[in-house]
């Protein structure tokens, strides 16, 4: 399973479903619904944009979740959470939340894959912000999540004037 | 003097308050009014939990200041500031806030302890986020700090209905 | 080009702005306009402050921009984005925003300058914390720059009353 | 596979491997047979030693190699590299080897997992000084090891005399 | 200046190179003759392969120093150091050599740059540890290095049988 | 306790030492004698540059010890070890040791100072190396220290002639 937010999904996430979808007999990207956050996309947008970005990949599904991501492993009888580590900061955080995910249940395992190095700066709140300031991002994003992102912005241009 | 916003404490911060009391001769914990903070529990509350847990201490006590740490370590006559490390990113913010504290007054020396590797993943923030997704938590906070947790989410949501 | 937010700017930015202007033929402290976040000082205000603090440097001068950082580069015929780093956590931002820097326009070199220890620890941010706190601000700030600060407390102070 | 020195084996290590056992059909040790370090124990004591520790467990066999990691992974069809990871030195390390992998053959996928908390401070190198120094090792490395251990020391003694 | 040890030089330095001359006026690529370890290859057989891969660059000359590298800055008139950033582990010691130096001599300023992402993992000793043992590394030198390096290799073979 | 290698002591050790003297009751500078490595000043020559940099200080006293750390802290009663904590890289090393030793005594505590930022960046290995180039060391360590590194240069140099 490969939890997140996933708002949007980019090259990078992409990468490492591919990588996992190598590894492992099945994959789930799921997609975390966090009431307390206001996304760009909604749940039903992200998942969608996944699933475009995905079709074709016979053993990978889409799907989403709330709670406790090991509840919802459990759930869905996953046994492995795969996270994806660029750097540093990226480490310390996902060590400390797979610590607490084996806490509160030891049977399932986290592990991690690496991106391409040309992914490595590669993060959905960068990819939107360089966007809204009128940067490509083309290569980032699924083409997919480009046209959306360009529906985003002139919605809300338009809802402005 | 251990300062912190302690919202609420944790067994990790225990873990510091029970070394530094082995090491020195009295130990304050010293809670946090920040007013720009939106805290879950009040000044009153964590100041509640903190000695419920630490009950039996004869050289620990437990305060609260607002302002400046070092005016506050002035007043009360601590001489040293003491604070836990469980990581890099840790690492560098207390650094940063030591030598800012240092430069406010050279006479106060802030010293770094180390909790147990067990606690090297419990924060406060994330033990509010895993009790409000419905996770355990018995055994990363007194038993008084998890009734009160139960306490709070209850009358949450309740105020909801 | 020295680009910054200088909310407000503090000795810590002076030195980086200072040894630019010993390797670079010309620096421009860039000051981005971020309609986004609120800061303490306005645009215009913070230009000031950059501007009575370098007095005298024939080399240096003061902008503001918004947008893109490399469209701006481009606008100004800058080649090279210098950036201060003191810590590990600068480290991986900066490098993160560099690199997509390079990806959005490959001609614009990122450089990095590192301050002197003695400033390895002032921020903008928690020069105003210690500032609103009643620290002692002076000799890690400019002059001009703790006296409007001065102001600005003793305005919202009268607002209050 | 789970490549390394293991020079001795550590309940750190055990912990990946069996980590790895759960998460993977089969589970190769596979000990580097390395001309230019000097290791303590030759790399049959090696396999030995690992081999004991692990037996009863049905999906884990035990191995050398010498060359490139990327060679042998394939000529034993194992198309996953299994790395602990405990701490930050780690991870740039790990990093750097795993896209050198990535590079010399990128059919083959590494996986970072993470041991127990408790086996954070264990190392080979660090374990086999505390025990030349009279240190007490149990609960660090399997019994066969601890008593190697002692058997290499006592040997050594006798030979300076 | 952009001193190392280039044994040998790798595409990452020349990355570097090539931005360190697109931004300044001249680079000196600066080999460190360290009478103390025992490189692979000569200076003079270093500085003969920094040329060849240098050739057509007209403001990049190569030299050789030995003793303290302000000296030889103040000796040559650089009063720029160039140097590479990778990763966390370069960025603290390139900072405590940057940090003495500067002591050594506050009139030379050192700059750091990042080499583009794809050469993040590549480093002379890596090059040379996988090509002793059969790896490509065709793309991570420039040809003439690895058609050195193959000649170093038969030698030495030659030399054993 | 503040047990270290000291070879030779420098200023930031000093300004532990002094850190740790104005908060414990007592200091023992604690040389440690490794056979293993071939340190540039005998132990005895360590222990009389660290007494004469220390001399006028009540609460301080230099010895030396060998095998395990926790061993010789029981022996002098010692229930605290002081460690300087400089950079990341300290960080993590200090924390391995420091796990360790825990582990081989829970009663002895290790407490973690932060040095002067201005000697961030100032080890033995590093004044040795600048002293041998022949670079000015004067203010990073005690003057006798810095006489003592020309007499053992003067002593090499004549022994090569």
């Amino acid at each position: 399973m490969f939890p997140g937010s996933f708002d949007p999904i980019t090259n990078g996430h992409l990468d490492i479903v591919q990588r996992a979808a190598s590894v492992f007999d099945e994959v789930i990207v799921a997609v975390l619904v966090n009431s307390g956050k206001s996304p760009l996309f909604t749940a039903d947008e992200r998942v969608a944009l996944i699933r475009a970005a995905c079709r074709g990949r016979r053993n990978v599904r889409t799907d989403t979740f709330s709670g406790l991501l090991v509840d919802y492993a459990l759930k869905v009888k996953a046994g492995v959470i795969v996270r994806g580590l660029r750097a540093i900061s990226d480490f310390e955080y996902e060590f400390q939340m797979a610590l607490m995910n084996r806490r509160l249940n030891p049977a399932i395992e986290t592990v991690f894959m690496m991106p391409a190095e040309s992914y490595s700066y590669v993060s959905s709140r960068l990819v939107k912000e360089v966007f809204e300031l009128g940067g490509e991002v083309a290569g980032l994003v699924p083409p997919a999540v480009e046209r959306q992102l360009r529906a985003k912005l002139e919605a809300r241009g338009a809802g402005r004037s």
